[in-house]
């Protein structure tokens, strides 16, 4: 990821994207880069830790923890963040239906001093999954609706290809062409794609609602390696137990 | 990694950070967005299928492909790239000794239509480590010479720990410290660092000289994978037979 980016009027953007190895699950860090007033994007329980330490390396004050949705790949990492942060504050949507502090709605922003990212509802994936966009509309946190050429799966826990589909293209195919995609995961180590790029080559979402959704009943995946272990703990936002 | 920069007098750029999630190396894809006209710096081999269809999806006419250096840990890919993009030149310096399409001396820049990186020798990993610095300076890419929070190891090969402290004193500390670092790898999966957080928090190259080289005498790292394989393909410059 690159570190700063500038939007007219608004303070200079400190950004990070980390990638964590073993589940291939990109973590995000936005900053106020004079203030220093920062949040991360669907940390990882394993790697709190090395967050903490740029977090804290780079004089941060982490105010909140985003979750696009509640992970069936991992288990997030807002629990063990805050034991370090006790300042910073959980957020997930409240259709998720998942425990946080905060629980956001459509249309909500989450503000680090002079920047901001505003939640849009984009389920398909889970029903509480959300997206969340820069107050520029320079990048967008997908989370595991829109991936990079692909999507997440829908064919377990509340998984609707329906959904998923209208999600992608009322929500984030609206997006202006150059927007950056920052997606929850990339299994092939691509760091990010564009809105524009997605719609015309994404090879599931670029087809009608019939195929799309023939195409996600189709896909006989294996069952995820994490799920029994991370839903009941990701319901909780990371509060486990 | 972000995708559009704007410098200014300058055609925007498109940038791609990829990762081989094997051996942990980044590969970056640079381009004038204008003209379409891109290089690709340190491709892997084994992802060679990767690069070439997003290089062949975004419309880029690939014209070189860089090497920070002789990589001891991966076979690089520019042999496979020149499979599928005849055009393209394979890019070295001169004093890595290896064969290439061109052969670059400190000063050189690499030109790719209104966007060009220009060559610094940063020897210590190797004797032909070279950097490539952004034409804006806006980002340099390091190869095994600097790396987040740390450096190439100097153990064998041609390995110089003191010639490497003089290298990253000279030619990297010496850029701006908002300059962000894209490195060869990292095992952490993060993606990038800034020159201002390596001269303040890098925990070796912060140390003097002396006991920066007591501590890379200090090691005892593992011999590479790959290097058996790596070394002699590579002294051809992926030209491997
Ligand atoms: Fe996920
Ligand atoms: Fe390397």
């Amino acid at each position: 990821g690159c570190t700063e980016a500038a939007a007219p009027g608004k303070p200079p953007l400190i950004f990070r994207q980390l990638l964590d190895l073993e589940s291939s699950t990109y973590t995000y860090i936005l900053a106020d880069a004079y203030t220093r007033d920062a949040i991360v994007i669907d940390p990882v329980d394993t790697m709190a830790e090395r967050d903490a330490e740029i977090i804290t390396e780079m004089g941060l004050n982490l105010l909140f923890a985003l979750n696009t949705h509640v992970h069936a790949d991992h288990v997030n990492g807002a629990s063990k963040l805050r034991a370090l942060f006790p300042q910073m504050r959980s957020v997930i949507s409240r259709a998720s239906g998942a425990q946080a502090d905060v629980a956001v709605a459509p249309g909500d922003s989450v503000e680090f001093a002079g920047r901001s990212v505003v939640v849009r509802a984009t389920p398909g994936h889970t029903d509480g999954c959300c997206s969340f966009v820069l107050d520029d509309r320079s990048m967008v946190f997908t989370g595991d609706a829109l991936l990079i050429r692909g999507c997440g799966r829908t064919d377990f826990q509340q998984g609707n290809s329906k959904s998923l589909y209208e999600s992608v293209h009322t929500q984030l195919f609206t997006l202006p062409n150059d927007t950056i995609v920052y997606p929850a995961h990339d299994y092939k180590g691509r760091g990010n794609s564009t809105i524009g790029e997605e719609r015309m080559f994404n090879p599931r979402l670029t087809k009608d609602i019939e195929e799309f959704q023939r195409i996600m009943a189709g896909l006989n995946l294996a069952y995820p390696k994490r799920i029994d272990a991370a839903v009941p703990a990701n319901m909780k936002c990371g509060l486990y137990d």
